[in-house]
């Protein structure tokens, strides 16, 4: 199942999509739950037959939304691909590089990640998105996956002086409309195995970061059982799980991007995460 | 006026601490506001009318909660007194270092801090921490004190091997009951100028830290300047800006706080934050 949480005529709902054709489940269970954050901390319980009775709408009518506009918690693995690893010059460590987003830096797909006026330094992280359904705290590998809801896309847009400004990566990564979260999360049971899919991201069609999830250096399992050690996962908080080489800010000469350019992330069976980039006036 | 949320005989309230009296203002306010977020997002108008007709009850039968259990944002500022720039030997930086805390790692007055099960690197951070009133992007320093609408005492407590698995602070930053925050915030009219208080921090009565805000390298405009260049700041965000010299960590042989043990911070004028070290089991 393939949920998101959208705007249709001005009015923000949740529902699940299917080929072209998005379904208001939200509507239906309006009673039931607030938002996607609720059903997905219900185990998505009565979505699938709300479906039945849901009005339906062409994604052509549909304003995305990031998939979950409300975490309590946005946790983003750095470093987590070799090749990222080496271009940045960082050591090896044992445990996963993390660092936080707040909810509101947040936006959909097809809207613009906005380069602030503050900075030209404004790059593409395509990553892997987990969504947590199922809280807890000290959960083990080899219990991880049974917490996850689904899997998303994400692009960490950064703001790559800022990041630098000290040691702590949070201001370049908190910028408003800088993180893209969509279209949708596709539940576990539909993506299947993780390992062989591709991730690529595209700046104006061109290829500038491509990989597969089996050349993580932590895998999913992994960065939930070290995240939980620290935090009490809770239910729609999403882990952004680290990008592959080719950033841009590591390119020589560096490539940034600019307003007019286009963003894809695009993960196999899952979708593609479509920006383009705006500037904030 | 002082402002706290507590629980009463089980039910969870905020209002005006007075003497040894807390006044049950959001009882009254009920309708109004879902919690002192959001009154504080509404300029605490009509808390003072409230306090009138509010029933009282003596500070003894209060449970404290954090003063603001559900912030959006908790920023926190790194290395901001010079004295503790040294001992950590990090370089004089431009601008703030800043990291993030979410809302799920806070604790209340009086409640304990835990050491988790996975840790013995419990150490103390005592900090002044600044509230949001007025939310805002690009705030100038000149403007910067008219968008808070009060202070606070949070002991910002690290687990320091988690701090010190990677670059980035997160992880030991996070771990449920370890941020306390209270016991209330109070307003800028009665706490006045700020740069001649002292800060001081007190293991089992021993003075561990001690200075004054004078003393930080960023000040209080300072940091709202910098962190509303890369977050729109919103009503309830909490600002922990940083602690003196003197942490735990960095005294030969390292000073951890341990099960029994009582930390306390304390401003002037502000008050006294308390916390027992439990055990996590």
């Amino acid at each position: 199942m393939k949920l998101s949480t959208v705007k249709i005529a001005g009015r923000v709902t949740w529902g699940v999509v299917e080929g072209e054709t998005f379904w208001d489940t939200g509507a239906v269970l309006s009673g039931t739950y607030s938002g996607l954050k609720a059903a997905v901390a219900n185990g998505l319980e009565g979505v699938a037959a709300a479906k039945d009775g849901a009005a339906s709408f062409p994604l052509s009518e549909v304003e995305w939304l990031p998939v979950l506009p409300d975490p309590d918690k946005i946790l983003c693995v750095g470093l987590n691909y070799e090749t990222h690893r080496q271009e940045t010059g960082r050591s090896v460590v044992e445990n996963p590089t993390i660092f936080g987003r707040f909810a509101n830096s947040q936006t959909g797909h097809m809207a613009p990640i906005l380069r602030p006026k503050v900075s030209d330094m404004l790059d593409y992280e395509g990553e892997l998105a987990i969504i947590i359904g199922k809280p807890g705290r000290y959960i083990s590998s080899e219990d991880a996956l049974s917490h996850v809801a689904g899997y998303s896309i994400y692009n960490d847009g950064s703001v790559r002086d800022y990041q630098w400004h000290t040691h702590q990566f949070t201001p370049g990564k908190n910028f408003p409309d800088t993180g893209a979260f969509g279209p949708w999360m596709m539940t576990p049971d539909e993506l299947g195995d993780l390992s062989p899919l591709r991730i690529q991201t595209r700046l104006n069609g061109e290829v500038v970061q491509d990989s597969t999830f089996d050349m993580m250096i932590f895998d999913v399992a992994r960065i939930i059982e070290y995240c939980s050690s620290f935090t009490r996962l809770e239910a729609g908080d999403v882990i952004a799980t680290g990008t592959p080489g080719g950033v841009g800010a590591k390119r020589k000469p560096p490539l940034w991007m600019k307003p007019g350019d286009v963003v894809e992330v695009e993960i196999d069976k899952l979708g593609i995460l479509r920006n383009p980039i705006g500037q904030e006036s």
